[in-house]
């Protein structure tokens, strides 16, 4: 199990860094991620590289055991580059030109900024290639940045050639007879900038796929770079995750050899543990296309804090174990942390460490060495990766940034949200379920929700109903399919590329306000609701007016179910459980989840309520070496790991 | 009756478009808006037109009897244009250099602007000028766009010295002795940009004064242009309602042949109609001094939407025929919608339409058909075009912009705001007003109501005081009168213009906070409340401190009301009602408008309530070809229209 | 006394201005300030003055015994000097290049400014240098523009050499290995400009003491041109206050010979009054440092308005007067208005005056009247300066700034309110406290009250440390001493630099969400709370899980106390007033306040409330003339000043 997080030894004199490799020593850590804001002090000038601090710091780690994941510190160039590019200094819609003084302030479209990365991402793969103490490349961090200017203009007409291949097919993609705005040349093509009224959606959609692919192509020249210099070293960056990243995870996963996330819940209480397993099991559905799977790994996560609503929560005692080891029990190989020690200064001064302001001598720290122990105690649930799950939620990030443009129905349209609402049923009902991003390989699964899936292509939905027909069971939600990938409107009725698998035609939609509230047959539901016509399907709950609201259409040997309003949580859940089948029966606020590896299995359980619980388990439970026959009792707050 | 819409065939294959034809035949529209936003299609290249295919769209329309209102397309200049001329893009206050990429987007007063706009209504006037589809001509779409470049900077100056003539005159009227603003040279006048704190108000006005006439001045090049080649075909534009929208209607009714509107109500409950009866006798008001007089057009509406509060409301189920009518009632020549057929793709995809993405086997088309049929059966009432109104309110959009400034006594001032509660307390009354936008041939009414007409002209102060001695029932709300025309305070007292006519000084303001409410002798206001000397006036109402609330002057023949704090609705209601005489006695939510044609009238009948209601009316109704004797049984939600 | 307040003749013709003179001798007004926003008029074009009119104004106030405090224009430069050095405009952290339009529209650091500003100020000095009006010079107004552009960052880097000597020492006070900002060259230095992500704080801080040094300069570089011209006569300029200001008045308090301050309270209640007396004691803490110690001047402040909330809230009758002499009592020279007259026009056209738009036939230009009789029957309490102060409030303009920035622990920190709740807790005691913006001479003082003083030096540490040990009482809140002045966290346990002398260690912060409230032993607090380490110190009222939440530690003579969290209002009044021993015992609402002139004194009581009240005190009342024995019976909302 991996343990440990970014360590910034450039921050700190030789002392302190001393005291850090005894303090590592004595938590048990052994990964550090290191150099990740390193740059200004790896190459204080261009091309001048003083690798010498760096070499004591691995050389150190080397020694007391502790493995590095060695990042390329090119999210933050140093001062000096700013200065000599401005033009690779990145612009915003409304067409202000950013300045140094954080970090993520590059234009990835720049040639000065992608030839400078990598000639500091070469000399440290060429310096380290060797080195003991390498097992990860971390590239960049936190790939994110959007830029506006007239080299991403370029770049953004030349991926839009690639993708579209003529300006016919563009302005067919883009149905731009609307407003006027056919294209006759390339050159008039313009990153979507600050306009006078609504934007066309269909180029702020293809806006965000471009960024998230020009990222991608920086990632990749560094990878090239790293691999070629050490082919037996995984390479990863860490994704970030958020509804404002304007990077699409999935087609990323495939280009890394270990997915590895950062998250921070947002939450004070228990919506923290639903936030991290919507977290976990999207990375995991996410690693399903990389090198690495299934493994996948928490990179990420603050060990004492979690922000919230404009002010720091501190995490109670305990917490941080037990929410290490769930994230283990949906997948992770291990519990990584930001980060090691608390600065003194920067603008991130008071955010929470493993070695905090106050010093050893501190709760999180003793917590840090107590997770530790327990991390070993558990080392050899390592080897299960499986999680299992058959039933899967879909989270399409084109389909959430379609759903982010003005003008539609709904201003409260939030695909993201959406898919962590099903999520949430699920986890309540303790079903572990993947999150996935790409509608592939669905026969893993036996059940698929899809939370207004606005976007689907014809071959999307076409694998949807094979996957139906061959026995699978769909739930698709409002507004699923409503568009083709480009944006448009599959006419006819909604939801266009559906209709004919879910049995059903959609005459109006009939968004509803915020106070507003829909009663069906049995349940409610708020913010939408339609006119629906049965065409095969049959209404298993109606509306108050008679209209079917919830519709099963029997295909072949499957179901395909639709659901037209926004369920109250609690009929969403008994909908989903019942089409499921099944439920875990624990507690709320329990959770119990199983590693696999073969024949053998761990399960791991937490139990985030404030009550003591006895939960079914018979084994061996990892953390305190006790058997256990048919029940455990776990006491409020805390975990178990019982080998089977 | 006019009956029909917007209509983009631009967007659609020719298949589609021949099914359009078909449709618009058994919905029995009689007049298609044609090409407002398909320039890049006329015009693919500069100078280069392309008419093949709007021939064959007006060619197929004239075969079926449908008259074209033919736009010309320069609200939305197509992407070589923007590419070509960057300086015609517009600029914010704060500098920004907006892009292409939505419509609307461009600068007024760039020379490179209005040359393309000539050249393309020129092309299409010559090209269509003999079409026997032709029959309206339809100038830009909803002017409305601001700029604050250099180009809009030095037409603002000329504006500025055929406005003041001296830069004596204009630093009086800008009171630029206040702040060290003194301009010694015209070439330091700029238009109002992001400043340090405060700009000077008179300035503001003044610009937005300037952005309503230069835009004036590029309609009415086009509308010479138009003229020149078809001296017999009406030329106007669609005014666009909103209280961001700088233009003055009121200066360009004149202007025009035939006021037109698009109105899209807000408020999903009965609060739109009352939204709509403001807007249509807006329109009629404005008609007054149009050569069309006194007919106006309704030339958009949405057809099964309101948006409202972030999301689209449906309309209910006869509320878009119920609506016409009552446009129609108002004054209307006919029902225009925005849009025929609901967009594939584009910034407002989901925007209503005739014909809705679920295509014409739908409730919204079914009711497209009967509104048709509906329209025929009443086309006898199109003679009848004066509707009886002897009040008005006044709603002045200088004084409403001038009490946007920051700085004055309240935050919370609104004009249109004062305006429209003005009008809903008339409406709830039964009686039917002008809105009026200019102190004109005020002999037409016995009362007129000035809701905060905070600008007020020696001339126009003078008129009103010569009508009210003639036997005008004149009511003035706090704030009338306050300032000249330039938005100074006249001194000694308020509301200085209409002190003498009042017969009341006031003191001093006291603006209320949002939770405070003050109390009458009878009633209760809230917002503003103020100090008020009799002097020569009676107090009606009293605060509880004993000083006049609400005064009556008795000036020759007439009476000058003065109305100093925020009434409360019912209030208002009752003042109005009293002073005006006389009400309809109709059930709240139950409008009767009559239109005339000399001696022949027509009798609206509108119940946009939930319940069956009787009305006194005797005729014939059109609608159903029943007589009618006395009281009519009005269903909910229904409407009738009687030939008396 | 001083009485009168800022005086515009420049806006108005030649008969108003004889009316003013006579309207001011009727009021009894001995001061004027004028030419504060004169420049366009004195300096027409550049370098040709026009001094006749101001000759006229001066001559006819000298006539009539009326002093001057005339200004230097400076702060709103005319058109003409925008157009011909737009590089000498304000440019925003985005960019924006702000236009003429406004006031204090100028770049501080632009060479064309500072010596256009120094060309009108020598002129004004050789004018006026012999005048008999001119009583005090008023430099400037309001100073506190900020300005982003590249003369500044010229001027910022001049700055930063001088404070912190070499590349290195900044790049150690920044902590600028935090995310890759080491810089190796000044040239890379930029001010705070929009940038990606978080800005680093420390560059921030920075640059707000540089800009309030950058103005301070040339504030100074005026001074000396007017000291040279006229040695005798007082120089000051106007200190505004708001939590926006980026001005550091107690640096500035040094450098002007008397201290003046505007202020306008922000809420229409009682709050006002204590809103006015922190102001009052802030200046009184501010001018022990100035060259007029002990008095200042309340040198603006509105007649007849409180803005409150979006709107105008009129003060009412007595208002005027109770809250001028509330200012006197509390150490002003005198009572200052914005301003004589109402203007016309210009942005602030509805701000308050003694003669209003309303005309000396007012309640308010009465009251005026009124006011100039009484501050004439205590003319003799100008002799007492000495206000009884032997209780500090600190607030600390740069902890303030350095607590503004993102990603502390919680976004409601805001140190300006800590201190204000403060001096309301010792205000609401009947307890006069200094407001002192530097931790100097601290012996004056035996109670001094840090709240959140989160910057503190290592010299600022041991001065408080050797004040308690000579028999101070300190009280510390919460994040006071967390960090050094460069806003590095001192490491080891909170709060850093005052541990040892609190006798605690505080482990971990634990922010409150806004609806989280923490029992103690006794009362309850809010915002804040702590896990608190004795170590030494005693708890006097603990958290319910045992925690010390507020605690005293007993060092030499005196008493270092901390309080971890935010104490209710209640509480912390108790508190306070218990540390600070005694009370005043009079009604909620009644101030008692002393001015003393060695033996002599005078008590000023001023009755803020509704009810009328019998208060302890005996002499001559001068309002009244009448003799006051063990008690007078102050009415509701007046005043009396007893001479003892």
């Amino acid at each position: 199990m991996l343990y440990g997080g970014d360590y910034n030894p450039e921050q700190w004199p030789d002392q302190v860094q001393l005291q850090d490799v005894e303090l590592m020593r004595r938590a048990r850590v052994n990964l550090a991620t290191v150099g990740v804001f390193a740059w200004s002090r790896l190459e204080p000038a261009p091309g001048r590289f003083e690798f010498g601090w760096l070499d004591t710091v691995l050389d150190r780690l080397a020694a007391q055991g502790i493995s590095v994941a060695l990042a390329t510190p090119t999210a933050s160039p140093p001062p000096w580059f700013s200065l000599a590019h401005p033009e690779a200094l990145p612009v915003t819609a409304d067409g202000v030109r950013l300045s140094h003084g954080s970090r993520d302030t590059y234009c990835v479209s720049a040639p000065a900024y992608r030839s400078a990365a990598l000639r500091i991402a070469t000399a440290l793969a060429e310096r380290y290639r060797d080195h003991p103490a390498l097992a990860l490349w971390h590239v960049h961090n936190e790939y994110g940045t959007t830029c506006h200017c007239d080299l991403t203009a370029e770049a953004f007409r030349r991926w839009l050639r690639e993708r579209h291949g003529s300006l016919e097919a563009l302005n067919d993609a883009w149905t731009t007879t609307f407003w006027s705005q056919e294209y006759s040349d390339w050159a008039q093509i313009r990153p979507p900038r600050a306009t006078q009224y609504l934007p066309n959606p269909a180029q702020v959609l293809d806006f965000r796929r471009f960024t998230s692919d020009e990222l991608l192509a920086a990632y990749r020249e560094q990878r090239e770079v790293l691999k070629a210099a050490t082919p037996g070293v995984p390479v990863t960056t860490n994704f970030v995750l958020g509804g404002w990243v304007p990077v699409d995870h999935a087609r990323w996963a495939r280009e890394v050899d270990l997915v590895a996330i950062d998250h921070y819940p947002s939450d004070p209480g228990l919506e923290a543990e639903v936030e991290a397993a919507f977290a976990a099991d999207r990375a995991r559905g996410w690693a399903r296309h990389s090198p690495g799977a299934p493994a996948w790994l928490l990179m990420e996560t603050a060990p004492n804090l979690i922000y919230t609503g404009g002010r720091m929560h501190t995490k109670e005692p305990g917490r941080m174990a037990r929410q290490s080891l769930a994230a283990i029990a949906r997948g992770s190989s291990g519990a990584l942390f930001f980060q090691w020690r608390a600065p003194r200064g920067g603008a991130e001064l008071f955010h929470s460490a493993l070695v905090p302001h106050a010093g050893p001598d501190s709760r999180v720290f003793r917590e840090a060495v107590a997770l530790g122990e327990q991390l070993e105690r558990i080392a050899e649930a390592a080897e299960g990766v499986v999680v299992e799950a058959n039933v899967a939620v879909s989270c399409d990030e084109p389909s959430a940034w379609a759903l982010q443009a003005p003008g539609l129905p709904s201003d409260r349209l939030d695909h993201h949200d959406e898919a962590r609402r099903a999520h949430r049923a699920l986890w309540r009902r303790g079903i572990v379920a993947d999150v996935i991003g790409t509608l592939e390989r669905l026969s893993a699964y036996r059940m698929i929700v899809l939370p207004g899936h606005f976007l689907l292509s014809d071959a999307q939905a076409g694998g949807l109903g094979d996957w139906v027909a061959a026995g699978g069971r769909l739930v698709a939600g409002f507004l699923s399919g409503v568009a083709d990938e480009h944006g448009r409107v599959r006419l006819g009725g909604y939801p266009g590329a559906l209709r004919e698998l879910l049995g059903v035609r959609v005459e109006e939609f009939h968004p509803l306000g915020p106070e507003e509230r829909v009663t069906l047959t049995s349940g409610t539901g708020d913010l939408w609701s339609e006119t629906v016509h049965l065409e095969g399907a049959e209404a298993v709950l109606s509306y108050l007016d008679g209209g079917p609201a919830v519709t099963r259409h029997k295909v072949g040997r499957g179901e395909a179910w639709y659901v037209s309003t926004r369920l109250d949580e609690p009929d969403l859940e008994k909908l989903l459980g019942e089409i499921a089948g099944g439920a875990a029966g624990l507690p709320p606020g329990v959770e119990a989840v199983r590693r696999r590896a073969g024949e053998r299995s761990w399960l791991f359980l937490l139990n985030h309520t404030a009550d003591d619980h006895d939960v079914p388990a018979t084994g061996l439970d990892l953390l305190t070496g006790r058997r256990v026959n048919g029940s455990l009792g776990l006491r409020a707050g805390s975990a178990a790991v019982v080998r089977e």
